[in-house]
């Protein structure tokens, strides 16, 4: 009895460190290799552990993938919430800074383009991408702005999806289609002018 | 010399159904195979021509498929300039439409969807993608928002390259990343948000 109750910890933490493994390596290979050519076998050698180990907790890479990012997504980008100092637009600055830094770090930078990538070539995959990984990015945004109208400093009669599309939509475009550089200059920029859209009206009408 | 004169015209007749074939052949194919997969020999098979002809005006199936683009984009997409009937929102929602319809005809969106994806992927093709095809784009677009400023509908101070990433930065994201569909009622309400941050300011400040 004693030694099933000591082995359990034990076990439970080698299966920890082998998820984490599994789950690092499969975000290196896909940055180096792309999502078409990234393999379980790989993943597995990477990690150091047998390919049925893989096969045990995911159905597919894609599987493994998303839990990855959805792990490095929960732990550095505000799942539990931006931040509110009071100040929308300070907060809205800090996060979009904090995420144009994030997207300079290549070891988040090449898996995340080559998963974007992979799904915007893969209907199947950007519905699991959107989901997983978009949705609840777009939720803690929607309740900074929820928040921001309870303040008085968000329209009350605003589309908060749409507002949020406003908000990221340049930012993601200039990322995924390298159409100019992700600076905190262009990040203030952005929230700036899209604070003008959000802003309740100077004017009632 | 009467035959010489005669000839030149069938000679470059020929030539130009060529070409056209070929940037016909290279769009429907790259909407079928993908980019990686396109092939200069499978190029001019569909367009009934030997590779030759092809290496002979083109140096890559890149610059076939930008030269497609290119091709069609000016015929459709407003290069001489967007309306202008002095109302800028309406216009803006007119052109967002039309964009719309046209991202939802197979025939266009699937080899444009193959050749961002194929930029997004390599920073190279990315530069050419850029540089033909989405700065054309923008200029007019800047230049609406330059005839919107003399008309006093768009603020004068405003940084219009900045303005038109807000206007079309949610529509990438929606089209590309698959977040929703590309609607009426969606542009409709992007432009009317977007106007909202675009506008001169009701109160100066």
């Amino acid at each position: 009895m004693s030694s099933t109750t000591a082995k359990s910890p034990d076990v439970s933490r080698r299966s920890e460190r082998s998820r984490k493994a599994i789950l690092r390596a499969s975000m290196e290979l896909v940055g180096e290799v792309g999502y078409p050519k990234l393999t379980i076998e790989a993943i597995a050698a990477r990690a150091g552990v047998g390919k049925q180990t893989i096969y045990r907790w995911w159905p597919s890479k894609a599987a493994v993938l998303l839990d990855a990012f959805t792990e490095v997504v929960h732990d550095e980008d505000y799942s539990s919430g931006l931040p509110d100092t009071g100040d929308i637009e300070a907060d809205l600055k800090y996060v979009l800074r904090a995420t144009a830094d994030e997207f300079s770090d290549a070891s988040f930078e090449a898996p995340y383009r080559a998963l974007a990538v992979a799904a915007a070539a893969d209907p199947e995959l950007a519905d699991q991408f959107v989901s997983r990984l978009r949705e609840p990015g777009v939720r803690v945004y929607v309740e900074r702005l929820r928040a921001g109208q309870e303040a008085g400093q968000i329209d009350p009669d605003l589309d908060l999806d749409l507002a949020v599309e406003l908000l990221l939509g340049p930012f993601q475009q200039r990322w995924l289609n390298r159409t100019g550089p992700l600076t905190h200059e262009f990040t203030d920029g952005l929230v700036e002018l899209a604070m003008r859209a959000l802003a309740p009206r100077a004017t009632p009408r």
